[in-house]
């Protein structure tokens, strides 16, 4: 990846004390590592100079250093004896809400050794950032906020390392990208003025942190980069996704959308950068659906209408290990793609109006009402995994249509206020678990992203995950991502009149103004 | 002092938060405190960040920051109330074998406030720090040797701190001038192969170390310099020694020698250093003499013989605070210096010869014989403070003529190994408590030190205190210090034929070659 790498291993050249030679350990260490680094500072934490001498006596001098560059010098992170030739390892976090994945890599070959994802343990005091907000602020809230985090992580890394053959002490660097709530968590900051006007983190940019200031239980030196964040709603994870996108190296203006409760949207090229970030309704996450789930195995990702015989062809997730436990067993529910897939298929078959509204005609025997409200069948109660019917309510549909319309608003507000027309968008990318699911025909056949050349639009999985390696591996990629910091001009989202009426406009399927969405005319057509 | 200092105090210009300007509460400060600095990078402990929101809005981002210098950034050690004019402090610790001294400074004024000296409690382990290695190699012995200190520093430091009216946290910056010995056990590092060969320390140069990593009871990111080493047996004490004599600063070349177990001896001036140690025998300092103890009220420091009626008049030190608490009673011992004035005196008063031998003609009824051996009356039982008779014997004169001679030969071995003779020699230094009581006269007399003007000679008292004082305000003192460390070429004593000659010629009274001390010749003339 980068060419300079962040961490890097050394052989110096040291020779035994003599009595004609009498240099301390430590500084026969430094002055080794130093005349190898054309005379750059070389830093020894002090509760590595405790055991130095003992190591270096215990290896005979002849040692491999492991360093870590920070600013204009050096710092030592551990001595590992030369003549066993071992790997170097560093792990890769992302710090999600919901879902955390660690990635362990070998730092030489930079091959993916191990990953494991999990969900957050804070879920237990709230699924949504604000409630764990509220929660940090009780008498020892934080405390336990953090402790959760860190025990998974710590559980995990363990995980990880047995199932790899890897030792923990041979962990010697990490990374974290997390939004700037999750951020503060794992680090044991208050976040309670992320959520309170006039709504500022603790910390912007933290210094490099070592794992055993953070207790985490890898190398005690090994430094661990935490990404910067904007703001409290401009988090380190997407700064990792723009890392990722690598949309600041190129000359066409690129879009970047991270779509979460929040749609978080940076336009720019390599010249410069806007974001803004705006509610996009949970609708496309987990969903108000009342079957909306995270993706997960046995949740609809996918759906199709046949246009002859109005069959609903419904493809889920299949268990990441492709074991057959849930084969047999129906859905359980839907994620936000299979919900943008089905909104789109039911816009197309005209079983929905412009208004996104059921047509009872074209809906038939599937339309039925619960409590007084218009339910789709989606799948049958003897069909679906939890014996209970999927179905898809009007309520449904008006929450997913309020967060596309929120989404193209501000796709459209953004490039407005940029001065730069969907037409000039070089690529578009979709960044998030989420955005690997998503099928962007359907977005735009609902009106939801603008209507570009289907190849226009990049999923990029998850990029919080490869911008944390990235800058795992790279001090380019670090420069990178601080340059990107600090060259993003949020753009505050001024919920004015104009946008109230650009936001009413794209409440429509695909929009008001079809000619905006010249492909969905002839579909529809 | 010096014109940089090493810890700075700023008020940085900082607007409270708005919707407007939503950087986060570190960078702000951050921010803040660099535009004041001229952009040059400014760090933030994780520890620090963890509080620092809290604190500035306390202060409602009306704050003192204080900041110390590391290379070529700026590290927050604290930020304090702006509206308070508090003042800040700093500690220097003489970090002695056998006492501690520790003056608290006011960082702004440069003014002394306070200043504590007390028994090093390792003396419990072992008088000499051979006994202290030693120890230290037992299961637990180093932990139990560095709590020993450390309890004691702490005890002296909220003592000195009491007194003084201020507060712990108000200290935010200290320096430890030690031998290299002491430097180790104060670290907790262990002092194993400091007496073994090739005899090399842990570390020569160590990093500033903060307060809290050490236990430390001051503001806990309070930097700590602990002054470097050359090697096992040239420390820091006598660093600061060069540093306080300013003798780098000088195109005279200077002697400057601190006796105690061993003579350190370094000449150089502002172009070159050369240094060398050598064991001068514990004569000089509390004395193989029967009598012999360390300075101290009571103490018998200087003694003049009436060449009419062969009197002894003595001298002894008062006590500190100048109460008669031991006016009354008479001496209880002798030190170095007067052990130095009573072999003089004895010489010029022909009761010892040449060769330090006594004289039974001129001794008279002062002689005595105590099993076997010959002693000197110096104070007869009923006259002394310990109800027991003061007595010189022949051993203690020939212990002092080794050392007097080994010192000698020191010196002139290392000025002839830079081709300097003692003519033009600028300035003698003579550092350490034991050097602030001497009398040059008598060293001259018995051939201790070269017969110089007595102008020459320059009494410096305590030169590790006087070291670590500047280090402690002044970046360019601490550059220079480094630079001295740097720059010392160590002579490692060769105990050939050529030194037992000169030994040998040195071990009479004042010297073999009498032309060497003209001023003696005249006097015993």
């Amino acid at each position: 990846m980068g060419e300079i790498p962040w961490i890097k291993r050394m052989s110096p050249k040291l020779t035994a004390p003599s009595l004609g030679n009498n240099t301390a350990d430590v500084d026969r260490l430094v002055k080794g590592l130093k005349h190898a680094l054309a005379g750059t500072d070389v830093r020894v934490n002090f509760s590595l100079v405790k055991r130095l001498s003992r190591d270096l006596r215990r290896y005979d001098y002849g040692v491999e250093a492991v360093l870590y560059r920070d600013g204009d010098r050096w710092q030592l992170i551990d001595i590992f004896g030369g003549k066993e030739a071992k790997a170097l390892h560093g792990l890769a976090l992302d710090l999600g809400s919901s879902t955390l994945v660690l990635r362990l890599m070998d730092l030489s070959s930079e091959i993916t050794l191990g990953e494991i994802s999990f969900n957050n343990p804070q879920i237990e005091i709230g699924t949504d950032i604000l409630t764990r907000i509220h929660f940090a602020g009780r008498e020892g809230g934080l405390a336990k906020l953090r402790t959760l985090v860190l025990d998974a992580i710590n559980l995990n890394t363990e995980k990880l390392v047995k199932e790899s053959g890897v030792s923990p002490k041979s962990i010697v660097g990490m990374s974290v990208a997390g939004n700037t709530t999750m951020t503060h968590l794992f680090l044991g900051l208050d976040p309670h003025w992320i959520c309170r006007e006039p709504y500022i983190p603790v910390v912007n940019r933290p210094d490099v942190i070592t794992a055993c200031e953070l207790a985490l239980n890898i190398n005690p030196q090994a430094p661990v980069l935490v990404f910067p964040n904007v703001g409290s709603y401009f988090g380190g994870d997407l700064i990792a996704g723009i890392l990722a996108s690598k949309m600041t190296e190129q000359e066409d203006v690129s879009f970047l959308v991270d779509v979460g409760t929040n749609a978080e949207v940076v336009i720019g090229n390599h010249d410069w950068l806007m974001a803004c970030a705006g509610a996009a309704g949970p609708a496309l996450e987990s969903g108000v659906a009342d079957m909306g789930m995270m993706a997960a195995p046995g949740v609809i990702d996918s759906v199709v209408i046949d246009p002859e015989t109005g069959e609903f062809k419904i493809g889920t997730i299949a268990a990441r290990d492709g074991s057959s436990a849930i084969v047999g067993r129906g859905p359980i529910g839907i994620c936000g793609s299979g919900l943008i897939d089905l909104v789109s298929e039911l816009f197309l078959a005209g079983m929905i109006d412009l208004r996104g509204k059921f047509v009872p005609d074209r809906c038939g025997k599937r339309l039925v009402e619960m409590d007084g409200i218009r339910h789709l069948m989606v799948v049958p109660a003897y069909a679906s995994g939890t014996g209970e019917p999927l179905t898809l309510s009007q309520i449904d549909i008006d929450g997913l249509v309020r967060s596309k319309a929120a989404m193209y608003t501000i796709l459209t507000t953004i490039s407005k206020t940029v001065n730069v027309s969907f037409d000039e968008i070089g690529r578009f990318f979709v960044a998030g678990t989420f955005g690997s699911y998503i099928n962007p025909r359907s977005a735009i056949n609902i009106g939801m992203i603008p209507d570009l050349p289907l190849d226009t639009y990049v999923s990029l999985g998850n990029t919080s995950l490869a911008g944390a390696t990235m800058a795992l591996l790279s001090l380019d990629a670090q420069k990178s991502l601080f340059h990107i910091r600090d060259q993003i001009t949020y753009l505050e989202l001024n919920v004015n009149q104009e946008f109230m009426n650009l936001f009413s406009a794209a409440k429509f399927l695909p929009h008001t103004d079809r000619s905006l969405f010249p492909s969905v005319k002839r579909l529809v057509d």
